[in-house]
């Protein structure tokens, strides 16, 4: 069949270039002989290609030279635990919770010292991200005080279709931000941070990569916590180039592809833009319906993930069991929040959106006589 | 250019129709419109993949009910503390040391309780496995003793070319093996062990899947070390289906295609007779020849990685850079013992074992007047 509408919160759609390049080369990588899923990790063919990758992320995000790039594995559940297994050296950090995401990250941080809870969502079901100034008078107050050793972030959360537009205000705590949804939507400015972590199978690549950028004055004295993994080691694994042992090769590959699809079209100003078009066609057609409505508080909507529901629970069923019919697939929400959920990430074209739209539109038509239960 | 004789210790050959079949279902798997590098790991397409996985490779191995079989990320370097963390209740393991990643294994594991040194093969530069008698008479001594929570031992040594004929007797301590580089050779009795790993780069798929098999009973009461990360803690890693968090999706598929052409070609019985055959091909033409002789002791020798050496550091250099020109690639020594290394895997073919036969014996007539320094 015709490849389908994939709005998929991730692993998501890919651009088809880049899967059509990655069968072209499945058997044979660029004339050497052998595929990618066949190299050793130690071959000069495999570390141009990691070299690559790194290097095309670099020119994307414009990452400073004291900054390290590493491709781990684990995803963010293990950076959960690695992040304050490296850095909480005083044992104290400061948690913003904005969802699932966020409050998995400060739990797993509560076994190696204290964390702070700075500001909380969770009183409206997560449905936008705290107030800056709020958030930044907690950091000040803290960090005058017991000190904390950074401040953590979920900078987009999937599940609940919201979006800090704006980045707390840190002074020297070092803010850590898990930004698997957002990474590669829009610009970044990484010397705001101290550590940068992504998931990949959202808009960088495959899963079971997962980049970390982090600023090498952080991880310079090594782990804070004694028993940290080796493997979790940011500094050993800096010094080895991601290759302490056998990274995931090929997905790393197919993120290099993909940071070059990002370049070659634009950028990220560019792939902003596009992306803003598509979650706004979105958002435009929920602020006009009067079937469905988008669940993000307006001003902590999120470029990725565009969150709705009818307010209907059967109605809901109804359109997500509807979608496979107009060859559009993954909008059911999340097993968490239920309703409806559009991941409009950077490979998901305006054509698929405008689907989506096309069948939203119509269903509400049918609808339209059904009486609306909120 | 045609497929080179790719003799890679890992990542590794694989077999031309799963690379074909791969390169087949890139742009839609099985007419669902999109790639499984595009699918949701919660989608029921991508659960019937992994199933399929888990099946075959039950099928394959006879894994009794009552043991868990996880698809994970982070290579054995990251189990090297997970396993600790996961079962060292009493907070004291033993430890046989064979070779570079068993003592890293060992190193890792003093982080989390006490590590016993019950043999190791250091002394003669890791060419054999210790003498089982005396390993089991060990064994038997430190469990009647202090006690022993598992017994840890790395069944296949890629480095040195040497691999366990024969398991340890360990009574009622459970014995915990890395299999990585001898996983699918050859028949295994999953009975013996308390937990077996692997990485999957070897012989069973893509780099960044680790297979881990483990008895349920062992992880039941949840991990040994209160500050486990939560992606180490097998009991829920087991619960969750190796879903904890999104999977190395596109790296589980790849091993399913394995486990499938494994099945597909005979099983493992058949695998090991092939197996032997290529590494015996080449353990005779080191036992017959005046240039080259292998590294490992006779009844310590792999079924997999074949080390040998001229004895002249100069003479294995001209060999390895002369690989190239028969299509030959991957038969230099690890970095830690220079000389030579042939991994002959379940994907190597004979014909590729041959072609490096040929090479080895027309390179000794070549040389066949210069002296040989040991």
């Amino acid at each position: 069949m015709a490849r389908v509408h994939n709005f998929s919160a991730g692993p998501a759609a890919l651009p088809t270039s880049v899967l059509a390049e990655i069968a072209d080369e499945m058997m044979d990588y660029r004339g050497c002989g052998m595929s990618v899923l066949e190299m050793s990790h130690r071959s000069s063919m495999y570390q141009q290609i990691i070299d690559d990758a790194e290097a095309t992320l670099r020119r994307l995000l414009s990452i400073p030279d004291n900054y390290r790039v590493l491709f781990l594995q684990g995803g963010a559940t293990l950076q959960f635990a690695g992040i304050p297994m490296n850095l909480m050296r005083r044992g104290r950090a400061g948690y913003v919770v904005t969802g699932n995401f966020a409050n998995k990250a400060y739990k797993e941080a509560a076994k190696y010292g204290e964390a702070v809870l700075l500001a909380s969502s969770e009183d409206t079901n997560f449905d936008r991200i705290p107030t800056m100034a709020d958030v930044n008078a907690r950091i000040a107050a803290e960090a005058a005080g017991d000190g904390l050793d950074y401040v953590y972030i979920c900078q987009n959360n999937t599940i609940f279709g919201t979006m800090y537009h704006e980045l707390p205000a840190c002074g020297d705590v070092p803010l850590v931000a898990d930004v698997s949804s957002c990474f590669l939507s829009q610009p970044l400015d990484v010397e705001r941070y101290g550590l940068i972590y992504a998931g990949a199978q959202k808009n960088a690549g495959a899963a079971g990569v997962t980049v970390v950028i982090v600023r090498d004055g952080l991880i310079a004295d090594g782990p804070a916590f004694a028993q940290t993994p080796q493997y979790l080691d940011l500094k050993t694994q800096a010094a080895k180039g991601s290759m302490l042992n056998t990274p995931n090769t090929f997905g790393i590959y197919v993120c290099g592809k993909v940071f070059r699809w990002v370049e070659q079209t634009g950028g990220l100003a560019a792939m902003a833009e596009r992306n803003w078009a598509k979650a706004n066609l979105l958002y435009d057609l929920l602020e006009n319906s009067k079937l469905f409505h988008g669940t993000a508080q307006t001003d902590s909507r999120s470029i990725a993930n565009v969150t709705f529901r009818t307010g209907d629970a059967d109605l809901d069923a109804a359109f997500v069991a509807g979608a496979a019919e107009h060859q559009i697939q993954n909008v059911k929400g999340h097993r968490l929040v239920g309703g409806m959920r559009a991941s409009v990430y950077n490979a998901v074209t305006m054509e698929d959106v405008q689907a989506l739209a096309t069948y939203m539109k119509g269903f509400e038509a049918q609808h339209s006589l059904s009486p609306r239960s909120n």
